[in-house]
């Protein structure tokens, strides 16, 4: 520990660590240790680009608040959300598969009764999205709790939509609602459409820099929670969508593409009148068994 | 692109930066992205684990301002500042080692002749300083700018001690100099001693949980400058400190140990008569040439 040069400094840093009683974090951070060094070398980081980066991450930290979260766009830009998301959910290839929570989630969305239009506002096509939450073997799921959150047709979530800094949101195209006792859900809302993540940050610069657009492809989130059944964190991707191919935060699995279906005016599936067309969807939703307690 | 796994995630991110025009930039983002997803591979890092990760980093921005830089923080304590530093300053055997920066270094510190007293009031014992700036050849430089710093006896700099949040910082134990036409310099400070660095923060839990201690062994800053020689940003460390051999940034070597003398109350080398113990410091810094401009 005496004479620390850039041979032995990794060794050090590692040493140190020795008196660590927690197992599992010692496991963590030598691994961390060791691929941060072993990425310096490899790039030779000189002082300014570390200067950068500190500042960078300064940067990152203060742009997130309790409405946006630049780190989680950072996690997702680089892909190591899809793939602490993907490595986390292998599970049997008849159950729907999972993607990136993403950062707009929030917890206590306004509940809803199935058949509600969940939109509250929120600017868009009309859309009648239904579907089942099934098991396995195929049986259905009753009282499953689903969050489903969207953005609006210009492509923003009512979590970005404050009217003034510090202004309480207004809940829009977000909602809970539980399955009927046969499986199904079923809601109004909107279509969603594309949109770029927010890139007046960090993160946007960071895109910028590398060559890469922000934009995601046309998406709906689901978070599926019933017990006895792991939790399932997904989206479903509209297919035909131009970002398909090249979604800012890498979550796209043709597994969880889908057809908007586009209809013209006339009666919808809950019986409204439509004098505009809309759309539906319609997606059954398979959850794995809950791994056994531990 | 279109269907994404723990496979090819890595591909993915990777060919998304293929229209990246700063070749720099895409050899740095390479090996990050790289290095960032073996490590969540080989540790398997969990969903949980990486929310925990990403509250740590929002935490470590939220408590950064322009007064205390929790990101340098993070990086001195995981080596990764000793490291950048060493591989960035490969020298001749003979000129003075570089360590790193730390955090408490500020611009606009106030300038002194020499042989005045840059505590400005900081508690601590008397400590007279004195040295030479030389060349590889042992050829004195004259006019060398030094930025010099140090904590007082409590183990605070001076930019810790505000009186209330958004006061100036009144300098204590910081100032610059520079050197006379032999090379010489000379100054009046107080005895430097061992500190924590700041822990009440997340770098405090981290290392706690670690089971590592905060402390740093006693030191002087010192930031030299001088036309056609390379800067050189370093510390002395107080022989004998316990915290040696376990600096919790990793930035002692062997050369950078020095006596600091100690002596009975007389006559000091200012010629003042000092009627309380106090210590002397001599040290001669050396310098390597500029590197030849690219």
């Amino acid at each position: 520990m005496r004479n620390i040069n850039e041979d032995t400094i990794t060794q050090a840093v590692l040493a140190a660590m020795s008196d660590c009683g927690n197992d599992r974090l010692r496991t963590i951070m030598t691994s961390l240790v060791q691929h941060l060094h072993s990425f310096a070398r490899e790039v030779k980081l000189t002082q300014d680009e570390w200067l950068y980066a500190i500042d960078f991450l300064t940067r990152t930290g203060h742009i997130t608040d309790d409405k946006r979260q630049e780190f989680v766009l950072l996690s997702d830009t680089l892909g190591l959300s899809m793939l602490v998301t993907t490595q986390n959910n292998r599970k049997p290839s008849e159950c729907t598969e999972a993607t990136v929570l993403g950062p707009f989630f929030v917890t206590g969305a306004p509940e809803y009764e199935n058949g509600q239009d969940i939109s509250n506002g929120a600017s868009g096509l009309p859309c009648f999205v239904s579907g089942h939450i099934r098991g396995l073997s195929g049986e259905p799921i009753a009282g499953a709790e689903l969050d489903v959150w969207q953005s609006d047709e210009d492509g923003f979530y009512d979590v970005q939509n404050i009217p003034s800094p510090g202004a309480e949101v207004q809940f829009q195209a977000r909602g809970r609602l539980q399955t009927l006792p046969d499986g199904r859900f079923h809601f109004r809302s909107i279509l969603p459409e594309a949109y770029p993540i927010p890139h007046d940050g960090p993160v946007g610069q960071m895109l910028d820099a590398l060559g890469r657009h922000p934009w995601r492809p046309a998406h709906l989130h689901f978070w599926i929670k019933a017990p006895g059944y792991e939790p399932l964190i997904t989206h479903l991707f509209r297919n035909g969508d131009q970002y398909l191919e090249s979604d800012a935060v890498f979550a796209v699995r043709s597994s969880l593409v889908v057809d908007w279906i586009k209809h013209e005016p006339g009666i919808a599936p809950d019986g409204t009148t439509m004098t505009e067309p809309y759309y539906t969807l319609d997606y059954d939703f398979v959850l794995q068994p809950a791994a056994p307690a531990q």
